[in-house]
This record gives C-alpha cells, structure tokens and sequence, in this order.
C-alpha cells in the first residue's frame, strides 16, 4: 500500500495563516496562503473581490476540485478581530508561537486554525485519492465575517450561483465546542430580530402633571408586557426565545420637568417557531394589548438578515457525529445555540452544519488551541471526506 | 373728612419695576424703585447683599415701619425669567406697555405687579392713617427667587431673625389665580423629593444572556412598583401625592449587547401626610418588596429643601379672603396645588399665605396682567391692611 503524498500539516497551514494580520478589512496574504495550498493540490481557485459603497473592498476565495455532485463545501473565514490590548498579551498575537502543547495568535480558534484543518484535510484526501473520486469538493473562504459581512459570504454565495455552482452540503469550521473538542456541532442558529419603540407624551413641569403627559409610565406598561410571558417554550431543536432589552433612554436632564418621549431598543434571539414577520407581528400584538388607547407608540422593528434556520439532522449530520465520535470518543450535542455565523446566509445554497475547534479563547487575549486539538480536528474532517465520498 | 395724602399708583410702580431688566441674578436698579418709594412713606428700608461661593452675590430689601407688633409682612421677589425669544414678543419685554387694557412685560405678573400693589396699598393705608396705627408692616423682597434662590429668602430670614425681627402674619403676592383676580389663595404648598435609582446588573452578549445579568428587566419591575399604588389619597387641604418619573437611563448604543447598569429618576410632589424621611422610607420599602433578592439596586434621595407645608385656615386667611370677596365677589379656594415658591421658608419664621395676580402668561412671552386687575389687588391689600390694623 503506498504511503500517501506529503501535504502541508494542519499545523504548519495555521501558523503561516496566523502570521498574515488579517484583521478585518485587511488580508494581509493570508489568502495567499489558502490559494497556493489548493492550487497545489490542484484546485481551481478564484479570488473574487467585493465592493459596495461605503464598506471596504473584500477579498474572498472560491476554491473547487472536480464538477460533478455530489459537492461537499468547507466555509470559512480568514479575518480575525482587533487583538485589543497586545501588551496583554503573553504571546504576541501575530507569532503563532507553540507553548505547552498550545498555539497562541489571534484566530487561532476563530477560525483560522479550522481553516487550516480542512485545507490540511482536503490535501491529504485528494493526495490519497490520488485525484480520483466521485464528486466534488469546494472551499468558500471570505475575508469579511467579523467586520459588516456585507462584501463576504453573501456576495460570494451570488457569485457562485451565478457561475452556476451547486452544493450539496456544506460544514463551516467556526470553533462550536465550548470547552472540549467533540462536544458540540452546530445546526442551526437562532435568527435574530432587533425593535426601536418610542413612547409618546407631552413635555410639562413634573408640578402640573395634568398638564403634562408622562411618556415613562406608558413605556413601563409597554416594555413589561413585552418580557411578562415567554415568547415559546423552545422547539425541538432550539432554546426558548429570548427578549433582552439593550437600552431605555429618555436623556432629560431637569428633575422638574416631565418629558416629552421615552426609547426603549430590544434584541430577540428567536428560534424556528418564527420568522421575523410572525415574530413583529407577536410583538405589535403585545404592544396593542398593553397600549389600549391610553398609550401612544412607534415601533421600528430593523431589517434583519438573520432568520432562525435548522438543518434537519439527517445522514450527512450523522456522518460527521460518527467521525467525531471516532476521534475523540464524544457523542456531539447537536445544537442551535450562541450568536449568528455565516451559516444563515450558506443554508439558502445548500444544509449547513458547523462543528471547528475550541471556541472558549476566542476573541480574546492569548486566544489560543491544543496542538492536538488541531491534529484530532483534520483527522475528523478527514473521515468525513472518506465517508462523504465512499 | 380729609383725602388720603397722594401716593405712587400700582401702575406706575408696575410700569417702572417692568422697565428694569431684572433678569436673575441682574437687579438692574429694581430694589431702587421699591427702596425709594417705601422710604418715601417712612420705612426704614435696609439693602444687604448676600454672598455664597459658586453664586452670584444677590440684592435683598427689607424694610419696616412700625416697631411693635403685630407685624404683617408682605414678601416677593423682583427678579424675573428670562425673556425667552424676545422676537416673539408683540411688546418689548421691558417697556411695560399698556395695550388693550393689559399691561405687558416680562414680571408682570410673576410678579412686579404683586408688588406694585403691595407697595401702593401699604403706601395709601400709611398715609389714610398718617402714620398711626397699632403694629407694624414689613416687606421682605428678593432679588433671588427664579434663580437658584441660595442669596434670597432664606439668608434674608435668617438676617432678620439675628437682628430681632419677629412677624406675625405673612402674605407673599406670586400670582396665585390660574384664569380670574380672586380665585384662589393658596394656603400651603407640595413638597418635593427627587431620587435616583440604579440598579445593577453584569454586562454580557445578548445571544448569551445566562452568561449576563440584564438590569432592565429589574429596573422595570422596581420602577412600576414605585407607581403601581398611589402615595396617598390626599389630605384635608392637599391633593394625593404624585411621583413623576423624569427620566429612564441606559446608554447602551450597542443591540447586541446587555448593559450593566440602568438608571430612573423621579420627583414626587407630596402631601402633609409626609416629611421628606417618612416618604424617603416608604419609597424604599416599595423598591425593597419589589427588588426582593433578585435585584441589586442603589436609591439616591437628593436632600430636599421643599418640605410640605399648610397654614391652616384661621382668622387671617378668612380676613383675607372676605377682602377678596369684596373686592371680586368671589370666594377663593383655599388651595395647595402648584409648584414652589419661597412660601417654604417663610413658613418657619410666621403662617405664610399666598394671593396676587392672575398667572396664566407667567414666564412665557407677551406676560401681562389686566390694568384693572392691579388696581383690584391693591385695593384686596388695602382691605386686608385696615381689617389687620382696625
């Protein structure tokens, strides 16, 4: 049996990723690093850049090997966030040292070590495969997660489509466990719904209060009815939805003085129970029940490009679970949980499922990943090519 | 029978106290006019000007004729509003027009014209008794009273009571009738208590609130609980209690984000049913069976300086009262409704009720009282003055 092609380590892809400081908008060669990678092994690599008034060219790279279906998709990103106070750090964050079995540098976990271990994964199967195999397998990389997403994923998702590109499936490598690798993939995400209310009144001195119409105590009725009964009692796959209030302000000064309006701003993380119609429709509902004719209102509710999606576990899911499990001895959690990710946009191309390294560092200082976390994940991505394409 | 000796008319001491832009903390030679023409009749008129670190030193007047008792004080301020956009006015502030049969300008009735008719009753009544009655009249004005009212009222009591002056009744002339000369006096006044709460929470990501602690949701159940009952169903001669909220808070311009902190301010107008402590307590207790152990929060009570205060209705209010009714017909209401005035230190020094002119155009542009109205209230004075001094 021959000992299969030499390829670039998971490791070696990471550490040279790290070292591009690629905090969003800039690249700083770290596509670089993924196109020459792939087109080594043979892929087809374009490098689209995105522009729209008012945000920052983007650079992003599609990368594809064969053209036949089924078409197994890696996602990911190649920005990182601002690394926030470098003198805090122990590692500079752009070293990509190795201390204690562990890799420090900003992205690391988030998600350019899960970057590299795809890459390194994808190499080392089609270097086995010798090229042969039935089927295709692609790479969406953007440069724009962290910053707005508006010159990233989504654009890129068009240009594919226009290019007439299909997906069968796709696995976005953000870091999804929480603590331990092999604890959690991800399925869906809540979808995410953000409303400005303003309560109106009539300014006036807080001593001739019938003359004056206080917007507050409307704003106390209207904001409580909003949280006094749960939104649902979760779904089978998601958490309950969640209203938080993020601001009140009503910004006068004089404590003689009754105010003229009163602003309140909630976010609702939702689950699939709703879409953001149903979901401002529940809420007008409880606003005009709480309002009554005794309070006046305006409800802004923001457009928002993250509905709550589910792909349905099914065979490619399990797959993957099975490769996990093979690996690290867990039976991942198949969750909905956590913020938005790219993955709301990819789930119109094709199912999505997430599942990377360890997320609990990310985004901060010292982020950082097990050396063997990153070898363990190739090793996981690298059974899911081999049962992906038997 | 001899006529009364000619004195200053209360239109012409109207006319030139308006003419003297008096704006707080500017005297603009208004205390000149009252100085001089009390002098005139025989007060002994005093001028001391107070001082405080932070604020402009502020001109006072006093003056007294008569050295036994009773003493009946007539108290005001000849200090006035801003103008406000004096482009809107259809006669210059200060010029003291007569048009219409109103007489405009900036104090008119809030309240040189008040003063004006006490200066010319208690200049008349001088002179129908030629100097002779059993007692003594005393005015106490302010140059201090639309301002922060730090060098006024309350340093001129106290300045008087070192030099061993002793009042019996006192009649403060701010413009009492809300539409119509004779509708009511005012025989105490609401206090007022502002307090500020905050209550705490822990900052966090909205998609992760377990991880967070929303002080919103706290703040809306102390807050509705503050207003959730009334303070009171008001007294004898005091409406209920009424807290306003001012203003609610936040700050956070981030919508995916918890706050840590959310702040409310109130006011609370109250009854003689409290002293500022017993409805500072009671406030708390509310806040604390509300906050049970599941909100932290932090109560601010500003010291207040406006206790509550009535001068029950006795033989003086009735004697003012019947002056009232001869004059207008009508029967005032004895009433504690409205803002402060310096009624609140007068209160510790002698019984202090309120009646002058019709406030309906206080402090805002074209402010004008009717001519006849003036020479209306220096008459009421002037029955008030024989019937105190028989």
């Amino acid at each position: 049996m021959p000992s299969p092609t030499a390829t670039p380590t998971a490791l070696d892809l990471a550490q040279a990723l790290i070292r591009c400081p690629s905090v969003t908008p800039e690249d700083a060669g770290a596509l670089d690093v993924v196109a020459e990678a792939l087109a080594s092994a043979g892929f087809a690599v374009e490098r689209p850049v995105f522009s729209q008034d008012g945000h920052p060219d983007t650079p992003n790279l599609y990368a594809r090997i064969g053209s036949e279906g089924p078409c197994l998709v890696f996602a990911g990103h190649t920005d990182v966030v601002p690394v926030g106070d470098e003198a805090a750090w122990h590692h500079a964050p752009f070293d990509a040292r190795i201390a204690d079995g562990m890799l420090y540098g900003r992205g690391a976990a988030d998600m350019k070590g899960g970057v590299a271990c795809m890459m390194a994964a994808a190499l080392a199967f089609v270097a086995r495969r010798d090229g042969g195999f039935s089927g295709s397998i692609a790479f969406l990389i953007t440069g724009d997660e962290e910053g707005p997403a508006v010159n990233g994923t989504v654009k890129l998702l068009d240009w594919a489509r226009a290019r007439g590109e299909r997906f069968t499936h796709c696995l976005l490598g953000e870091p999804t466990n929480p603590g331990r690798l092999g604890e959690m993939i991800k399925i869906g995400r809540r979808g995410s719904l953000t409303g400005k209310l303003t309560v109106l009144g009539r300014q006036g001195h807080v001593a001739y209060p019938h003359k004056a119409e206080n917007p507050i105590p409307g704003l106390l009725r209207l904001t409580s009815a909003l949280i006094a009964e749960p939104l649902d009692g979760g779904t089978a796959h998601f958490d309950a939805s969640n209203l938080e209030f993020t601001t009140i302000d009503v910004g006068n000064t004089a404590t003689n003085v009754i105010p003229a309006t009163a602003r309140a701003t909630f976010n609702i993380r939702f689950n699939d129970d709703w879409t953001a119609e149903t979901l401002g429709a529940e809420i007008r509902r409880r606003l005009d029940a709480a309002a009554g004719n005794a309070v006046r209102y305006l409800l802004d509710l923001q457009p928002s490009n993250s509905p709550a999606f589910l792909t349905r576990p099914d065979a490619f899911v399990g797959l993957v679970a099975e490769a996990i499990h093979a690996e690290t001895g867990l039976t991942p959690v198949l969750s909905t949980t956590g913020g938005t990710s790219d993955a709301r946009f990819i789930k119109d191309a094709c199912p999505v499922i997430e599942f990377g390294l360890v997320g609990e560092t990310m985004h901060q200082v010292d982020e950082c990943v097990a050396v063997a976390d990153i070898e363990r994940l190739t090793a996981i991505y690298g059974r899911v090519l081999d049962a992906y394409f038997p």
